[in-house]
């Protein structure tokens, strides 16, 4: 016997003797774990369809009009199982679950034989950083030379915490410019310009791509088919893995473009856009998506990342990585030697919410009293994409919300002149938030004030009464100093998740009129007095 | 604002503003979390001492004598907060409870100004994964020099798994012997010789010790007091951090050295060991136990690995990783950028477990009814001991059987001469399994085969009928090439935990029988057999 992890699970073959005594495993006895029952009353999955806003709180019993309650019971089963040692690729109903959902709603057009396969994680973060040690070799500064420092090609503005991950390896990230429709391919600051351009000296020509596809974090972007399969060429060429982080995968949001346009005065075209999925699911949430991908991935360069954190609860730190199976298989290894396993408990209750009793009949269903139909468990594919459905729903009404007050409010009349214009946005096609541009240079005190310095006054500035409004700095999202320096202090990011619908509308009403009181200040000692207040003080 | 994992941190702080309207979160809201409630059935923390074997399975009520049902109620409370992502340190309530736990109960004698800290863990195989992360360099055959090579000293026996993690960096496991009082010290294949005598054109001389210091996996000892301070001494003296992985900390089992005494007619001196704590706790459960290593960091090189896996459940993915707060500080940026945090369901579970209704007056608890008082969630410090001690217990009475058994059939009557010793072994001070080491050179056919291929028949024909036991091959354990090609042939593990009581002993049972039937084998045909039989045949 070696000590591999495949011989490992070539062992486990064993346990399937008929009636084997298995004296090897080092399992603790079920008898042994304290938990004998776990239930939980779930949603209904159509809560966000009927609830016309988000009023409903976590513990608080969820009402209708007519005093039908809208949730369900569900008794997690399986318990002894779930609650032992399960195997790295995750608990087997949850993973086929998984592995049919992603294949039939997320990839859409499986690109080769059996197409990708999935395996459980922790979550996104732990996803990427699984991936990160499975491709890539870490380069540590003065130690080793810089031609051999790989780098990992991302968005302009990019997610704080894969910016973070990718630090302790000595990875170089590398910036390439974002557009309407997400990584710009060709001309200044594109993808294909950054490769051939790419410079040996500052390191080997990046490997991977990570990327947002949907609802860019911060940018808000949605990449169009167009461009995925513009991008996709291009990595194909330069033979560079495609990380596909796609948390908000089911928040995009169809009403922007026209609501942005109309907010704006400006025609708006209803043609269908060229970035659907070339054939209908019959789903229209569906069918509204843009593709994987994975859809596109002939070659099995792709990597994606799904998690529940955006859709379940975060808390849950449960996710999938799905991708060709020799990564998926290399991944299990790394697994197996890190977490091991994502919680047991957490796959069989996720397990439970999303299968219910699927192998009841339907007809045993119409059979039930209303009661019984009530408290029965049936989420499954089309009730997981009507839930999706509905919390994009209110997602897209507080977007909405979010960007008609910062539409309203981003001029102010300083003189007789055409008003000025205190910061741009777009409204977002995705995600959970509102990146906007400030034009310090158009600030009063442009001249005596350093761009960056003003940048940090406002933000000061919010913190304080009666603003009151905290915000994140466009500094957080710059994934390399110099854009920092350069334009990551032009930016902010307004998130409209988390916080009740009527203290976003107060709160983003607090964010405009702070700006335009921002703007009104013209002296000197005032700014410098905003950087001394304590932002604490009441 | 930079984006080091501090300043992310620091930023937090603003969080705290009263009345702030929070738009840079990116934290979905609360009430699209479609959990709205979860409940448990929880084992009172007594029931292994009213129940007097193991026949509760979990999800069946188990009923004491008296038809008193067995268990507790719970509300999962904070739902809100603990399905929200959450802090790389852990679920707040669970980190205290569990560093002053530790302090009070496994630490005992606090060897410096407030004690080491905790961090929440994904379990010991996550901890064990994130502490070579940080205090390891990797190394790569062909490309780095020898010279460079890390190492980690462990047992000469150890688990499969640490053994694996360290693989994929290139460290060297360094092999130190092993007598019944844990890691020898002085002499042959002692710590001391080993790195005294340390070869660096073979690697660096190792600056990690990893150990298990009660139940070793596979080899059941228990680490003496007298002894693990000898070995701290040795650490202090050349530098070396000890990593204490002690998964079954709670499974120690007084009743071993009597009771193999009196099975093997040897005289047994009942006067008080000397690995005792030097100061009483009170509690006798307690007192009978070795001390942590980390009662006895002055240095602060300890990291200690906790875990639930054995205690609770191992699909909880849960445990703690104490050290001093340098380390315990490090181990918080390696979380965020890897798993994030541990489940926040689970931590959640785990902490109503442990903790209940804390809060709640013991007068009012008084006043309630015995339906109430039933259904009351109690457990606490006391409680949790009550639980551990329960199992142990029951651990303890499946050890003795086992051994009871191999003990009356380890020897054989080949011959009018003296009986043969078909194997010997120690009954466990610890852990979950008995390690035994075969005569394979007593075997009628020792002088037609070698010794492994004896072992590897052996092993094939327990799998068959009417054997049908899978016991692990020492090779699993074996740390290097070298000691599994010596002497790893020469073992098998037994683990006495994964099956029911009565299973354990019919199966404990089949063991021996099938032993003894292999040594009635005489022939070198029937050997060959055995490795040609399919064991999943009926």
């Amino acid at each position: 016997m070696a000590r591999k992890p495949s011989d490992t699970k070539q062992f486990y073959q064993y346990f399937d003797i008929p009636n084997i005594g298995n004296l090897s495993a080092g399992f603790p006895h079920p008898s042994f774990f304290p938990y004998d029952h776990i239930e939980t009353k779930i949603a209904k999955p159509d809560r966000f369809r009927k609830v016309p806003s988000d009023e409903c709180m976590p513990n608080v019993p969820s009402y209708l009009e007519n005093g039908e309650v809208d949730r369900l019971s569900q008794s997690i089963g399986d318990l002894s199982t779930v609650l032992q040692y399960g195997t790295a690729q995750g608990y087997s109903p949850l993973r086929s679950f998984l592995r049919q959902f992603t294949h039939e709603y997320i990839v859409r057009d499986i690109p080769y034989l059996d197409g990708p396969d999935i395996i459980i994680s922790c979550g996104n973060t732990d996803g990427f950083s699984q991936v990160l040690q499975l491709l890539t070799n870490t380069w540590s500064e003065g130690l080793d030379d810089v031609s051999e420092r790989e780098g990992i090609l991302c968005e302009e503005f990019s997610y704080t915490h894969a910016i973070q991950a990718a630090e302790p390896r000595g990875l170089q990230m590398v910036p390439v410019s974002v557009d309407a429709d997400g990584l710009v391919c060709i001309g200044p600051g594109g993808l294909e310009e950054v490769l051939a351009a790419w410079d040996t000296t500052k390191g080997k020509r990046p490997h991977l791509l990570y990327t947002i596809p949907t609802g860019q974090n911060p940018t808000g972007t949605v990449a169009s088919m167009k461009r995925r399969k513009e991008i996709y060429a291009i990595c194909s060429r330069y033979d560079i893995i495609i990380i596909e982080d796609d948390p908000c995968w089911h928040l995009n949001y169809p009403s922007a473009p026209r609501l942005e346009a109309s907010a704006r005065g400006i025609p708006y075209s209803t043609k269908r856009q060229e970035n659907s999925f070339p054939k209908s699911s019959g789903i229209p949430y569906i069918d509204g998506m843009e593709p994987s991908y994975l859809g596109l991935d002939v070659d099995g360069r792709v990597i994606r990342l799904d998690t529940f954190s955006k859709s379940i609860a975060p808390g849950c730190r449960l996710g999938w990585i799905t991708a060709q199976p020799a990564v998926t298989q290399s991944l299990f290894y790394i697994t197996e030697a890190s977490t091991a396993q994502a919680s047991g408990f957490v796959q069989a209750m996720v397990a439970q919410l999303l299968m219910g009793s699927q192998h009841a009949a339907k007809s045993e269903f119409a059979q039930k009293s209303q009661e019984e139909q009530d408290t029965f468990t049936n989420w499954d594919f089309e009730n997981w994409l009507r839930w999706l459905e509905g919390v994009r729903g209110r997602y897209e009404s507080r977007m909405n919300r979010m960007c008609a007050i910062l539409e309203e409010g981003r001029h102010i009349q300083v003189t007789h002149d055409s008003p000025t214009q205190l910061f741009t946005f777009s409204w977002p096609r995705g995600g959970m938030s509102v990146w906007i541009r400030m034009n310090f240079h158009l600030h009063p005190l442009a001249g005596e004030f350093s761009g960056p310095a003003l940048a940090h006054a406002m933000w000061r500035f919010m913190l304080q009464k009666p603003q009151r409004v905290l915000v994140t700095p466009g500094g957080m999202f710059s994934p390399t100093d110099k854009i920092r320096d350069e334009r990551g202090w032009k930016y902010f990011r307004l998130c409209f998740a988390p916080v009740t619908e009527e203290e976003l509308e107060n709160t983003s009403r607090r964010f405009v009129l702070g700006v335009q009181a921002f703007w009104a200040i013209n002296s000197r000692v005032e700014v410098e007095e905003i950087e001394r207040v304590d932002p604490f003080e009441d």
